[in-house]
């Protein structure tokens, strides 16, 4: 797989992902970046590289010959279509490329064409509008890798360095928290957390730590029910397949370096209460990991930022970190 | 006021309050301490201090006398009462002794013979046996102060120098914190925390980030009606009232140093939301501020720790912190 470019889908036109692509690639040799190619559209990405005044070559080419251009040329992966060049401002006549770039790139990682898929980030809004149905784009990738069969569970990692959080519950309401969460989703999740940990991360035992969803892990009891009639439950259950998993435990102190050091993931039961905390610590260069799907993908821990694209502000640490993590993640692949 | 002592009540006899305190007294010239006397019981600080080898003398005084003794012993308001020394084991025998020495400290401040109020942790479930009927703490320090009045609004606030966070709702459910929230409660708390800005920390015009409730602070509302509703409505009414108040703002990101600083606090809307970034990044010494009571009285972030009782072991940050905040909020008090 080592001879195998990552697979980067070039997201939302108007957005910052186009141009911290360009700004990566203008960097590969200083960065000592692996090969990549752009599931994209040269024409566009010839257009913004002149905004943002950088002296790159942009190729179009097909997967199995990006290792080669990559030295001389940004390869792209050519998706036909319109996609014009408009930092800012999101056109709904490129809904149809944005969509096949993500539809190519995970095909080419699927096949193996491509050995990791990082993605550029998306504008939900602008796609609705082309049809696109799926609740995010990590969804979208779900579905597209059942290939038409049962989707897998995706499970969101947020991970910086040794620390990595797992909301089980993401993109809900807090009153809906609650009842969404049940003994089997806690379970399902933290299997896959367990699994992946092995599979991807090289880690033989994972130790993975449950965040408690009340105050002080509900206090017995004292601070609501669901502490102890799911979430202990929910351990005990994975206690006994086997896994290394703790918990729940109180999820204010859980984020202090000496306590998250211990685990290998820290399992949270709702949005904030994973994010807030590797924020705080990794705001501009955590890495969004995609787990459950039999592809590494990985992708910035930021949006689109339509008011800095077109302007080479945007910072790329964050991106720079998903491509280093999705090689770092199939370096040991065959 | 700078010529009164700090009070500070001892807390529960069998945690690690008893230790801290008589640990930082001994070091009080290293640390440059202001004077303080301890509302306790001044046969179970000797017993104490034995345990823990220390080389300090006691002395049983009144608040007045606190200054002159402080140099050479450590000034306690003997409390009546039966208190046992078994780290660890809690007695109930103690229950009345721990209640009459918040009661005696609260009064002490209140008349001016103290300047301000640190408090050692308790354990809640000692003192329900001697008849303690308050949720916490704070609510009973806010009912001692109405004088059996209407008890003010006591708000709870994290600091760790210029991050200072206020949880909204407290130790409550998560499944209660939406139904708990409104307009009122919000606007209610953060006049609190404006007023207690401006006189007890001496910033002029306090700038106030309302963190949303939601992830993404309900990204306009795709992700729940609450910030829409009730937290975007009530930081309407603070500008209108000439509070400088901005949100909701998402939680995740507020966190991150560039954001947080540009404001003197965040209002969280439940517990962990302001917890867990506050320990994240200060585990060991934050400090617990009680806003809206007319006495000014810190404590330290931390509980009994039982287990650490009588050991020596306890880290004394974050009640050396509480005790250098009290000092600071009264230094420029007449």
């Amino acid at each position: 797989m080592m001879d195998k470019p990552l697979a980067i889908s070039m997201g939302e036109p108007a957005g910052v992902g186009p141009d911290l692509i360009l700004q990566i690639y203008a960097r590969r040799a200083e960065l000592k970046l692996p090969p990549f190619c752009v599931f994209g559209h040269a024409e566009f990405l010839k257009s913004r590289a002149a905004k943002l005044e950088l002296d790159i070559e942009i190729g179009s080419v097909d997967p199995a010959a990006s290792l080669a251009t990559f030295v001389d040329a940004m390869p792209v992966i050519d998706i036909d279509g319109l996609v014009p060049d408009h930092p800012g401002k999101t056109s709904m006549a490129a809904a149809g490329a944005v969509i096949a770039s993500i539809e190519q790139a995970v095909t080419a990682t699927l096949t193996g064409a491509c050995r990791a898929l990082v993605t550029a980030p998306i504008h939900k809004g602008a796609l609705y509008h082309a049809g696109f149905s799926h609740p995010g784009h990590t969804e979208f990738l779900a579905e597209l890798c059942a290939r038409g069969g049962k989707a897998p569970l995706p499970v969101m990692m947020l991970a910086h360095g040794g620390l990595r959080a797992v909301p089980v519950t993401i993109h809900v309401p807090i009153k809906d928290v609650p009842g969404l969460l049940s003994r089997q989703l806690i379970v399902d999740t933290v299997r896959v957390v367990a699994h992946d940990l092995k599979q991807r991360f090289g880690i033989a035992e994972p130790r993975i730590a449950v965040a408690g969803l009340n105050p002080h892990a509900g206090e017995g009891g004292a601070i609501g029910r669901e502490d102890l009639e799911i979430v202990a439950p929910a351990v005990q259950d994975l206690q006994l397949a086997g896994i290394d998993a703790v918990g729940p435990l109180p999820a204010d102190t859980l984020f202090y370096p000496l306590y998250w050091e211990r685990y290998d993931a820290v399992v949270a039961m709702y949005h904030d209460q994973a994010l807030i905390p590797i924020k705080t610590v990794a705001f501009e260069d955590a890495v969004n990991v995609t787990l459950g799907l039999p592809i590494v993908r990985t992708s910035p821990d930021h949006g689109t930022a339509f008011d800095l694209a077109g302007t080479g502000k945007a910072s790329p640490k964050s991106f720079i970190a998903a491509i280093r993590l999705a090689d770092a993640m199939t370096r040991g692949q065959d």
